[in-house]
């Protein structure tokens, strides 16, 4: 072949990508969506004063932003009540979760995960050429500790990952056994702790900010709750020595910095992150009510989302999505047995719940007849 | 030491960060710049309509922005003249040079550069365990054309960098220059042609898009020319299936939603563009005209920065640069010999520039009294 060769591992990597954006499914259809709930955005928007934050800034953007993310690491900082050279910030969770992965990952490591879990880490593992351990959800559709504990102790992968609340399925543990699972595993491997969806759990879901050890990362994001997905703004916390080697490696000057400003007014504006989870819990409610209404078993949710057993298996769910899809509905499903039994619908406005209630029940009911 | 261990070459990293920026430097010191031209921005900031594109649009922010960054894609594509498969955007060229070490290089690799060019580059192929090889700039401060390919032709390097125009003495070759050394490398060698400064140079000085090789890619910027720094918008160009490459590793939501409709929008207005290489020019002659009033000889430039040749060593132009920062003034100079015994001041508005040169104009008095 024509060219340089790329890397060994690189070359070697599937061409796929994790996760296809609504925009590519209707490049693809040719048709625009209706109602946009696959990808667990927040549609009742970022506060009013970061709007007006992003455009009184918008005329600044000729310089770079801030390398060191400063004040909004500062107001992190004082927010959660943690030192700020505990919390490095990145281009999303996403970007976070791939630094982390070139930082620990070596070609041969192995790596221990939920089947079914967060595909986006198990991409950026294999870049590095470590191998995927997996056990299954359990019966309760929740991410196993116990599974992945043992599968930690058997293995000794260089890291584990565990998302609480969890996605796709929405499940989630309390602080008190997620502090006890983080305690049972060795310091030799790193615990992903992936609090995407922590704002919208129950208070006592997750364990307290002090909860700090030399192998656990804890990822936030302001891409949920907080209505920031396009702004790409995520945050780990750690042990101090943890966070300073994100610094050997990242794109210092990747996160903008109407970025960085976004979320500065966002983690001001509590009042609207209230009002946010709010509705969120009233929408959750509503999918659950609607679904259940229809003979379904939505699965009760920690998050912005709910995962909805159809009752049948994977062929059944899948037939459901597409009809759904076809009919402008954006929704999605988890890829793997026995999650696969289930359709995920986000939050959306009290509308576009409606509406996708109403496409769903139709669909239903032309199955079912 | 406690906690998981670091990859091998992570561990070996220093914990330097390539480029100290301004708002560090002000912390640092606890005072504020006067005057902001070390950093290669441009102070005439984006197009009014792109100021309104990103007020527009701030609402829409709490979707995720198009992983395929298709219209500014698209957009890219009609403007340049090249199909779509052969443009990858990603966040910054930084971002972009980072995906490429990771892309191409394994550890023990060679790569080779000028002694003193880009020094984000240098830390993306340090992150991969790679080795860099460094010839020297020539007589007239330019990347040594003659010199990079000799050691292209003696190490077979995996990688060698070129930015032309070149960062940060501000020379340049012509098209036709360039085309011939593409031409001469071999194509196990990919050529990193990094053409942040390209709208700046002066007619002739880019090859034709048309120049395609399975081991060319060339970078772009909308950080530049087009006032979008602080957006982090990038761009690659290069054969569909080297471009396809990328698709493999990169953060496939990474460039945000403002910056794909920043980089549209400023892309849209042309004749802004126009009005800002007109700036550019003027203010670079008259940075020119000063430094050379000041017995200093400024290095012609075909970018938005002079590099200006301060007659001695390193150690004054070391004396100057300070002396200009404890008065206010952020400028920079390059690191390495001969290059350092030039300060680079950026081309600021005509008030930051008369500024700055007054400030210099004192200093040089004062030294040479």
């Amino acid at each position: 072949m024509a060219g340089p060769e790329l890397a060994a591992i690189i070359a070697g990597l599937p061409a796929t990508v994790p996760f296809v954006g609504p925009e590519v499914i209707e490049r693809n259809t040719g048709s625009k969506f209706r109602a946009r709930l696959g990808a667990n955005e927040s549609p009742f928007g970022p506060s009013p004063k970061v709007i007006a934050a992003i455009a009184e800034a918008a005329p600044d953007v000729w310089t770079y932003g801030d390398s060191e993310n400063h004040e909004l690491k500062e107001a992190l900082a004082s927010h959660l009540g943690t030192p700020m050279d505990t919390i490095v910030i990145g281009e999303g969770i996403d970007g976070l979760l791939g630094l982390t992965c070139r930082l620990y990952l070596e070609p041969g490591d192995k790596v221990v995960t939920s089947l079914g879990a967060y595909p986006t880490f198990n991409y950026h593992v294999a870049a590095q050429g470590a191998e995927l351990v997996t056990v299954p959800y359990d019966e309760n559709d929740r991410e196993s500790l116990s599974e992945l504990l043992d599968s930690v102790l058997a293995v000794k992968p260089k890291i584990v990952y565990l998302a609480n609340p969890d996605n796709p399925m929405g499940t989630w543990w309390s602080a008190g056994e997620i502090t006890r699972f983080v305690a049972a595993i060795p310091e030799e491997t790193l615990i992903v702790l992936d609090e995407a969806y922590g704002e919208t759990a129950p208070a006592g879901t997750l364990p307290p900010i002090t909860l700090m050890r030399p192998n656990l990362l804890r990822y936030r994001t302001f891409s949920k709750a907080y209505g920031l997905a396009g702004m790409r703004v995520g945050y780990a916390i750690g042990t101090a020595q943890a966070v300073a080697a994100f610094d050997r490696i990242r794109n210092h000057f990747g996160v903008t910095k109407l970025s960085q400003i976004a979320a500065g007014a966002a983690l001001a504006d509590q009042d609207y992150l209230e009002q946010t989870l709010a509705a969120i819990a009233t929408g959750r409610e509503e999918i659950a009510r609607r679904t259940k209404d229809l003979g379904l078993k939505p699965i009760p949710s920690a998050t912005n989302f709910v995962a909805i057993d159809c009752g049948a298996d994977n062929a059944y769910a899948t037939l459901v999505l597409n009809a759904m899809q076809d009919r402008g509905i954006f929704i999605r499903k988890p890829a793997v047995a026995r999650l696969n039994r289930c359709i995920r619908m986000s939050v959306g406005t009290p509308k576009d719940i409606a509406l996708a209630c109403d496409v769903l029940e139709d669909i239903i009911e032309t199955a079912t007849r």
